[in-house]
């Protein structure tokens, strides 16, 4: 591992990343359309999923890479972060969270208003698998079929949308931490998970790797959900970004309400590991961006 | 055209495309979310769009039918009208034009609350691109994609979030007839137009026969919005299973408020006679299914 700079990894792909996102999501869209969808996406964000993306393909390919993999993981990036981004923009509503302030900035609805918030939501999940489909592109139409598929399932109703779902229906109710863990793996595991599978397919990745890429994907998804209940109760505001101990006053079940904050703790410290012997386990050689990317899920504090 | 009966073909493709949509839209998402999904599909609707699919396919397809075909049209059917569902249940919230009744029931939100009626679109928008991306299928992965990708760009920015986002903002504004046609072509227009188009695909069209079969869509897409403007005027709600007088009570221009009774009627005539001629510069055959729908849209009563 001497000799990866991290930073200088993240911060490269952030740019790209950034760059891609400006010129895909653009001010075209009519009646101010663009320009809130743009608001929803650009200038924040930890753009953790694209990086997941990122550095997945670059383990993955092991030195078979083509032109057509980076773009093929450009988009995929991108398109994660769109429903991702689609996702706060209708977490957010009133009808859902009713938050008022995401990424220190008014939420799309205060901007925007409720009917224009609905739509980025909704064209912004649109986009996300119009960016998988180029009308011109050396990307195998295989792959893109088969990044739609992945995108699809881990969006829909088996993955963060039922996980939604099951938030919605689960306030004031006491789950057991099976059943949180299900919520969690969907909500916002599923995601996270096909962030890491989606950048293998791009890579089109050995079918023998592909199971521990999966098993990455799953452990360091559901770590990011703890960390992301901690933080709730731990964080302050101003680093967080967001209103903090929302869960706490909207009676949710987290991590930190069923097991503690120290039993949370150790539970992210487990899927952490479980996340490393995964990685370990696919025999890939260039993983150190991925290991870095699941130590920072666990180190963050925001 | 003689011995073609539009009544049998259209109640047994009716028929298929129900027991599709209910095998697909099953109830074993979570926290009631199918049942909330299956309420907003299943058991109302005219299916126009998935019949125009399936239209589209016979005429194209030209005797050198595959299997795979059929099961990519009524992939492309069903989830085209999904799409249509979703925008249905996000229009009738009360963000948007806060609508009760819809196909004779109760709107969505109505029925499970806003919150489940946001995730329901969403999620039934998820699940239009899943069929589309079969994990064990026949239909080659090209297809797969381009349908994608036709479907994306019908439904989002580009397409009818972006007719609704100009909706949106043409309320109580005077509108010119330009923009009125503009904003209907991406509103309703574009995912009829890509249902005549996704069947094309389907059938694997020649590339010479695709720019008629884009113009008929297009003159069918218009001259739909045309009649459900006169219907929102003419029709009672019994009829027509919604609220009606919904666009002038909202202040929303229309073709009928623009230009008055006759000349929408004259209009909707116009747009039919131009679909009509694409159809016959196709130099297809079998087109009797697309000539009796476009015929419907005109008459139609609801």
């Amino acid at each position: 591992m001497t000799g990866f700079d991290m930073s200088r990894w993240s911060q490269a792909y952030l740019r790209s990343v950034e760059e891609a996102l400006s010129s895909w999501v653009h001010a075209h869209a009519p009646a101010g359309l663009g320009e809130a969808m743009r608001y929803a996406v650009l200038d924040g964000g930890k753009r953790l999923r694209p990086l997941l993306v990122m550095a997945s393909m670059e383990a993955c390919s092991q030195g078979r890479s083509q032109a057509w993999m980076a773009d093929a993981a450009m988009r995929a990036a991108c398109a994660l972060e769109l429903i991702h981004a689609y996702s706060l923009v209708h977490d957010d509503m009133p009808c859902m969270d009713n938050d008022v302030l995401r990424r220190g900035k008014p939420t799309v609805h205060v901007q925007f208003g409720e009917a224009q918030a609905l739509l980025v939501g909704d064209a912004l999940q649109t986009l996300a698998f119009e960016l998988l489909t180029p009308e011109q592109s050396d990307i195998p139409p295989a792959i893109q079929a088969r990044l739609c598929g992945i995108l699809a399932r881990a969006a829909g109703h088996a993955g963060m949308a039922g996980g939604q779902a099951i938030d919605l229906a689960s306030v004031g109710v006491k789950l057991n931490i099976d059943q949180l863990r299900q919520m969690h793996r969907c909500k916002t595991g599923a995601l996270l998970e096909a962030g890491v599978v989606m950048g293998a397919v791009a890579a089109q990745a050995l079918p023998e790797v592909m199971p521990h890429m999966l098993q990455f994907g799953q452990a360091l998804g559901v770590a990011f959900q703890v960390v992301d209940d901690i933080l709730d109760v731990t964080a302050d505001a101003a680093a967080l970004g967001k209103t903090v101990g929302k869960d706490a006053a909207n009676d949710k079940p987290t991590y930190v309400s069923l097991l503690g904050l120290d039993a949370a703790r150790t539970e992210a410290a487990r899927l952490e590991e479980q996340a490393q012997v995964a990685l370990s386990q696919s025999g890939l050689k260039d993983t150190q961006a991925l290991q870095a990317l699941s130590g920072w899920v666990l180190q963050r504090q925001n």
